[in-house]
């Protein structure tokens, strides 16, 4: 009898073109599902919390998938990560009820942003942060964090293309910190509009830099406009940290 | 007038074939002279401090060339590090007096070898982190590095392919350091024969895990054979630190 099985799935985003399945690039679903038919001898697919853009890497990312499996749960993860490339691993596996559906079940999710703030580039820092030179005042980031946070209309923060119908968002927690050179941005919220996170990021190191004034937070919360909203940043600073269920 | 220009140079190994350069495949030494030579108008070669294998890193790799250049030292830092790829970059440049030379002035040389010690991988330390799962002794690993600090006949510990007629080095420190599940050798002393550095730590890790018993050391310090030796650890955990002059 086929079962319900949940994945979780870490990755390194920089050799993929992304979550998402493609005929002849290389995608983590596609890996995944590669990996999971040779074990099954049959065709599996498998459906993803969300669809993670070319470049962005996961700690938490899920997906669920329905199959009849020759090894027990323990087994199966083991051959998994055996099957997978370096830069793939699933790092937790369990049974769940037949309903439940890793996108249409999840309740919210927390993301990660990393930049490395320094007016030199580091060779090692360049697959998951993003080089920012410019010098920034953390204290208006910081108070533009706190402006974000809540149920708003996020139509500023989306890009083209999203087909989300409702762009009302909350958000219920954004963390900034800075470890030097180092700095982590962490969203969590119910869901996220299509390059949502990486165009905050993107307006916040604008407000940081004063190219931006903190007023226009609200403003554009208010009335929708892209106008200081069109600069998104790099895939490769995003990281899917958790999928709330 | 030429002048002898000496160069700091850091890079991430994973997507290079080494130092040397090669006819087609992308190698570190290929990379810095097409740039140098697109800068100058006429070739331009220049001389490694050390020749890193395929995937091993560096944070202090040292070269020299000798170019009249239509620029001065600051912007050509700047241009080169311009036109080079993101996983490599100049980090110093100046000039030295005509007899420098990158890899016949050099005085010693410390290398870093990393180790990530834990059951299961994990995909964000696979580029520069040897996954070395098995439990380790770190006490009988700190007592193995203090027999081999100092003056010894490290024939046991070079690769065949060594074209050193030499096998006598002196190594002035090696620091063994344990932070949770994550490992750091530094390895410093006069020069290290070929694959020396992946060696030792192989053979270090294999008296962590009680495969091979301490007394070893010193036997095969007097006596030389690769019976306990055949192992080489992946170039990927190894980054040249410095060089001395």
């Amino acid at each position: 009898m086929k079962k319900n099985i949940k994945l979780k799935i870490m990755y390194d985003g920089t050799d993929f073109h992304g979550w998402q399945r493609q005929t002849t690039k290389r995608s983590v679903q596609g890996e995944i599902e590669r990996v999971l038919t040779k074990i099954a001898q049959v065709p599996v697919t498998i459906d993803g919390a969300g669809r993670t853009d070319a470049g962005v890497h996961a700690i938490g990312q899920v997906a669920t998938f329905q199959a009849e499996l020759p090894m027990c749960i323990e087994n199966l993860k083991k051959v998994m990560n055996s099957y997978l490339g370096f830069d793939v691993m699933i790092t937790d596996l369990n049974y769940e009820p037949e309903d439940f559906h890793a996108r249409y079940s999840a309740k919210g999710k927390t993301y990660q942003y990393k930049v490395y703030n320094y007016p030199e580039r580091d060779v090692f820092k360049s697959r998951t942060m993003y080089h920012y030179p410019y010098k920034l005042n953390d204290d208006l980031i910081q108070k533009a964090c706190m402006e974000l946070i809540g149920s708003h209309n996020f139509e500023s923060f989306r890009a083209a293309g999203s087909s989300a119908q409702n762009p009302f968002r909350t958000i219920t927690e954004i963390d900034f910190k800075r470890d030097g050179t180092d700095l982590t941005f962490t969203f969590t919220g119910d869901g996220f509009l299509y390059k949502m996170v990486r165009i905050l990021v993107a307006f916040l190191l604008e407000i940081g830099n004063q190219r931006i004034e903190l007023g226009i937070v609200r403003e554009i919360l208010t009335i929708p406009t892209r106008k200081y909203t069109s600069k998104v940043a790099p895939a490769k600073g995003l990281c899917l940290l958790e999928v709330y269920y």
